[in-house]
């Protein structure tokens, strides 16, 4: 089981958003005992839910912060002036709820994330109702309860965590996601919170969360599309008294990026329908850039991703799709190898039986696909899952 | 029955380039009796097969054209210098071919298109055997005929043409063309040729050429890959005897983006597992450039397409990808309309009961969708198919 770090309790309630009487949590606290540093990574889409707006004003402001509130269920996405009303009301109800029993948490220290239908009010009777269970379980839940209360259509719940030791002592990270879940109408929600009992400078912990971000959660496709709640959180709140500095924080930068690279693994692993993770590793780019460029478009590619869910090992979509990136490359310089065996190079397909070869390596859910250009020292890595009958049963199953 | 236009002779074989000894052909011959103006868009790809890179050749060179040689079930593409060789060698036994029934054709008059697998070199043999058949089949064959050696997975053959008075007369435009269909190891092919019977200057044809399609094959979106082989030829050979100049130039260009409309709304229409053509109409961007970027990522949203699949009026899955698009508008102002039902405006869906309105619209397989920006002069079109169980069924159906 993973520890939760220090001075952090979790809680969870069932609201009912969903209003279909489940037994499940669909609302959820991390708090921290005395304020922590806060960082946060969010949509780039133009709409973001009224959640995304009022935890990036809070982020910005001079507030120190004390917590993650997510629900499930309701995104209180295009809800307009109402939808940001009702985000601050309910995280008003959840710091009453709480200083009736003794903690005083004020409402402006809490960040919000939601997932869920989008275009609806939230149903803030229900948000109400369950404030008491909320309250009440604080420091009763654990990391996968925490994890099940924020899923929406996820398989399993995502949970990681790791320890490290530093010359000050040892400090704990352990963090949860949610995945590509979508409900109708909605599209995929990515939400993340991690969590550190590390006592780390405010910048350095922002500066290391968006390089781990970037390393990680920016390097993963599920269907390219991009939700108005993404939301990825990063709270260190110091209480295991270990100050961070020096060449210890590229240690911590290390464990965070562990966390939230298994946290992104598990997302990609639980795509909707995906059967196949490709882990692909483009090299010899003559930029970074270029080879972002080539593994977002052969990780993009519907033809590659139909192609894995196949079993196919089709080097044709994967060369033709490094061919129409973008990328500045010489086409017979291009070599790919797919689970360790070369399937192109000098401008044509090597020749071997690939279907003989691959067949038993293609069963494998985890499929390397390592991609050189041999321009230069630009390298990119990027996790992409297959395209399944699944992925459009979920996709299109509207009406049923 | 489309006429063929003046001056042009039609023919097809079957070569057996599947080795199936299907009862089909899979070769043919677009030949004008006298020198025409062709112009030709290719591939952007990197990697361009050897009959388009023959193509371009030719069409950059001073010598006048005569003719477009198409084969299916080879793409010739991957193959290097063997390829290239190939491939002149199967455009002068063509040459040879007809010279021996008296038609005196140039080898390096003859622009050639392939389609097919991929990776494999070209069977000289089958090609050499299936001479004489193509050769005798000269002013034999129809448009229909054209049009169906050239498919590889088509439903259905791809024809369309009109006819113009000008003041000079009447001229005469046929077109044929092939879609999305893929055959493995391979990715989808894109081919079309438009021939002509007007007198038009050859820098007047090529650039109302590369207008033409870039208002009609490039404003479609199947699965977003783009071929290998790629390549759409236009030949005017004035055979009709009427100069087109002055402004006779424009309505020339319109029957020209007619009847390439027309072959790229077919290709929407067979593209793969496809069940609805999606009409989208962007307006109102700052820019054409910021147009087009919503109506790519709305057009190619793997989210949106699996939605029109299902009949699912999910305005919130239009909403996002035209915001996470790139372009530059204020979310209050997007206004969403499906089948004339307006979904979405002023930052939230419209209060309607969606799907009491769209439920028969849905049904229909064309599917007019108009996106506002509210910010500009700027606008954009783009036809766009679903995305079906049966996209991933033949996509993914390598092994059976």
């Amino acid at each position: 089981m993973i520890q939760i770090p220090q001075g952090f309790r979790l809680a969870a309630a069932n609201a009912d958003f969903r209003g279909k009487k489940l037994e499940r949590n669909d609302l959820c606290l991390a708090l921290s005992d005395v304020p922590a540093n806060a960082a946060g990574v969010f949509t780039t889409n133009l709409f973001k839910a009224a959640p995304v707006l009022i935890s990036q004003e809070r982020l910005a402001g001079e507030m120190p912060l004390r917590g993650v509130l997510i629900n499930s269920g309701q995104a209180n996405a295009c809800t307009g002036e109402q939808g940001l009303q009702d985000c601050r009301d309910s995280l008003a109800m959840v710091a009453g709820a709480l200083r009736i029993l003794g903690v005083d948490v004020p409402e402006e220290t809490l960040l919000p994330a939601s997932t869920g239908v989008i275009g609806a009010r939230m149903n803030m009777e229900k948000w109400r109702a369950a404030m008491p269970q909320l309250a009440e379980s604080l420091g009763q839940v654990d990391l996968e309860g925490l994890a099940r209360a924020m899923m929406t259509t996820d398989a399993f719940p995502k949970m990681a965590g790791t320890e490290l030791s530093l010359s000050g002592g040892r400090v704990r990270l352990a963090g949860v996601a949610k995945g590509a879940g979508m409900i109708c109408p909605n599209m995929a929600t990515m939400l993340a919170l991690v969590m550190c009992d590390a006592d780390v400078p405010a910048e350095a912990w922002s500066a290391m969360f968006r390089r781990a971000v970037n390393a990680t959660f920016n390097r993963v496709s599920v269907d390219g599309d991009t939700s108005t709640n993404d939301s990825l959180f990063g709270l260190a709140n110091g209480a295991s008294g270990v100050q961070v500095q020096g060449c210890e924080l590229k240690m911590l930068e290390g464990a965070l990026t562990t966390v939230l690279g298994k946290l992104s693994y598990m997302l990609v692993r639980d795509g909707e329908g995906a059967t196949k993770v490709m882990h692909i590793s483009v090299t010899g780019a003559k930029s970074d850039a270029d080879a972002e460029k080539v593994a977002r478009t052969v990780g993009h590619s519907q033809l590659v991703k139909t192609a894995m869910f196949g079993r196919d090992p089709n080097w044709g979509r994967i060369v033709a799709a490094a061919g129409r990136s973008g990328a500045d490359f010489n086409p017979m310089d291009l070599t790919v190898t797919l689970c360790g065996v070369e399937l192109f190079s000098e401008g044509r397909p090597t020749d071997q039986d690939f279907d003989a070869l691959l067949e038993e390596p293609l069963k494998n859910t985890d499929l390397p696909l390592d991609i050189s250009l041999g321009e230069g020292p630009g390298t990119a890595r990027l996790l992409a899952s297959d395209l399944s009958h699944d992925y459009v049963t979920l996709n299109s199953d509207y009406r049923s």
